[in-house]
C-alpha cells in the first residue's frame, strides 16, 4: 500500500494528484488521479465518486476535461479516477495495437483467457483494490458512489449493479449498455472471458439490469449526435431492462451532443448533484 | 476568407468548432477554435474573447482544460482561440526542436529576421486578419476582449495595451510580463527581431504598460506556486509599470496555484465575468 506521488496542482481550492502504487489483483505498477476537495485537507472525511474513462483513456482525461472540480469543491466530494487498464512491458497488449483490446481497454472485467488473465483483472482492481487502497489512504470516508463514460459507463453500471451495498448511486454518460450484442463488447468478451457467452452475462448491464432485485439509484445520460449511439451503446436496451425488473433508471436524451467531453463537461455538474443527495442520505 | 470547418461539438447548449484557413498575414493554413455561445445562434450577435494559449499550446488547450463553456454559455460571450504560431511543413522551426522558440512559440509578434519573418507575423494576424475574418463569418459583434495565459498571457497585454481601441478589457493568467528582461523572451526576441532591444519594447507589457495613456482595463491573476514565476514571469515588474503610468491593472497572486490549467480553470470564471462587465458597458 505504499503510494509514489507523482503530481499536485492545487484546483479548486483543492488539490489534483497522481500516485503510483502497485496493485497487486492487476500484478503491475497502476498509476492513479484523485482530486480532493477542499473540505477534505480540513480533517473531515469525504465521499468518493470513482470515475471510469473510457477506450483509449489514462486517469488524465477526466480530470483535465470534464470540468469537474468546480461542483465537486462546491459540494465536498473526492474523485478518484483509475487508469482503463493495467500497463506495463510485462501487460500483454493486443498485437495489432488496435484501441478497443489490450492497453487502454481493460473493460472492468476479470479476464480468465490467456494471454489476458494474469493482468487484466480490473473488476478487482476497481471493486476491491483500489476503495481499499484511498479509504486507507486519504481523509475520505466509506460512501462511494461509481460513474463512467462509454466503456467506464458499463463499468460503472455494471459495478454498481452487482454491489449494491458498496455504491450510494451509480451514473453514466454513453454508456456501453448490451456488450454482449455490440461489437466492441463481443471482441472484448471473446478476448477476455472466451467463446462461452453464459460467462458474458455477469459483465453486460442490460443483462444484470433486467435481472436486479436490490436497486442503486441510476442516472444516465445519452447524446443523439453520437456516432457510436445505435452501433455500440444501445441505451434502449438498458431503459427495457430497468423497466423489466423496476430498476430506478433515470435515462435522458440530449439532442446535439456527441460522444465528447463536451458533452460530459455541459452536464457534470448534474451528474455531481445527482450523487451528491445519495451520498448524504 | 474561405473557411474549412474540422469539427463541431455541442457544449452547454452552444457549439464548439474548429476551422482551418488560409491566413494571409503568416502565409500558410491556420486552424482555430471558435465558441459560439446559445444565444449566438439566435441571430444575436455576442461580443468576442480571444484566448491566446501558452507555449507547445494549440487551438485544443483552453477549448478542453479550461472549463470556459459554461460561463461564456451563461454570461452570452463567444470565445475565440487561435494557434500560437504559423503551421506546416513550409514554416521555419527551430533546428533543435526546442519547445520555446518557433512552432509552438510564435510570441506574438511580428518577426524580421530570416528565416523567421516570412511567416511569423503573429501580431498581425491576432490584432487584424482574425478579427476580420470571424466578424465576417460568425454571428459576433466588433466588441472584443483579450486574454491569455503564460506566453499568451504576454501577448494579450501587449495587443491590448498598443490597441486600446480595439478591446474593452484584458486580463491573464500568469503573463510573461518582462519578456526583455527573461529567458524565454530574450531567446524569442534575440531570434525574431534581431540584437537591437529598442525594437523588443514595442513587445514588451511592462515596457508598454510604464508608458501607456490610454488605458484599457486589465485583470492577471498569478499563482505562488508557478515554477515560472521567478525566472520567466516577473508579475511585480508589470505592477510597477501600471504604477508609474497609473494603468488600471488588477494584479491578484493565489497561494498553491501552478502553472498549469488546473490554475486557469479555478478562475476562468472571474476572468469573464470582468470581460463581460467591459463588454457590456
Amino acid at each position: 500500500m505504499t503510494l509514489e506521488n507523482l503530481s499536485r496542482n492545487k484546483s479548486f481550492g483543492g488539490w489534483h494528484q497522481q500516485h503510483n502504487h502497485h496493485a497487486s489483483s492487476l500484478n503491475c505498477k497502476m498509476r492513479f488521479a484523485i482530486y480532493l476537495p477542499p473540505q477534505a485537507t480540513a480533517g473531515t472525511k469525504v465521499p468518493v465518486l470513482y470515475w471510469l474513462s473510457g477506450l483509449t483513456c489514462t486517469d488524465e482525461n477526466f480530470m483535465q476535461k470534464a470540468g469537474a472540480h468546480r461542483i465537486a469543491a462546491e459540494l465536498g466530494i473526492a474523485i478518484v479516477a483509475p487508469d482503463t487498464s493495467p500497463r506495463g512491458k510485462e501487460v500483454a497488449d493486443d498485437p495489432e495495437g488496435a484501441y478497443d483490446l489490450g492497453k487502454g481497454a481493460g473493460f472492468y472485467v476479470n479476464a480468465t483467457q490467456p494471454p489476458w488473465q494474469s493482468h487484466y483483472q480490473m473488476y478487482d482492481y476497481v471493486v476491491q483494490e483500489l476503495p481499499a487502497l484511498i479509504e486507507a489512504q486519504f481523509p475520505v470516508s466509506g460512501r462511494r458512489s461509481i460513474a463512467g463514460h462509454s466503456m467506464g459507463g458499463h463499468g460503472a453500471l455494471i459495478i454498481a449493479i452487482r454491489n449494491p451495498e458498496h455504491y450510494q448511486s451509480v451514473s453514466a454518460f454513453s454508456p456501453i449498455s448490451n456488450p454482449m450484442n455490440c461489437p466492441w463488447g463481443q471482441k472484448a468478451f471473446s478476448a477476455y472471458l472466451g467463446p462461452q457467452e453464459d460467462t458474458w452475462r455477469q459483465y453486460d448491464a442490460s443483462e444484470l439490469m433486467r435481472t436486479a432485485n436490490r436497486f442503486v439509484p441510476a442516472l444516465v445520460d445519452q447524446g443523439e449526435a453520437d456516432n457510436f449511439l445505435h452501433t455500440e451503446l444501445k441505451p434502449e436496451t438498458l431503459l427495457t431492462a430497468a423497466q423489466t425488473s423496476g430498476y430506478p433508471l433515470q435515462l435522458r436524451r440530449h439532442e446535439g451532443y456527441d460522444h465528447s467531453y463536451y458533452f460530459i463537461a455541459s452536464f457534470i455538474d448534474e451528474h455531481l448533484r445527482f450523487h451528491r443527495t445519495h451520498l448524504k442520505s
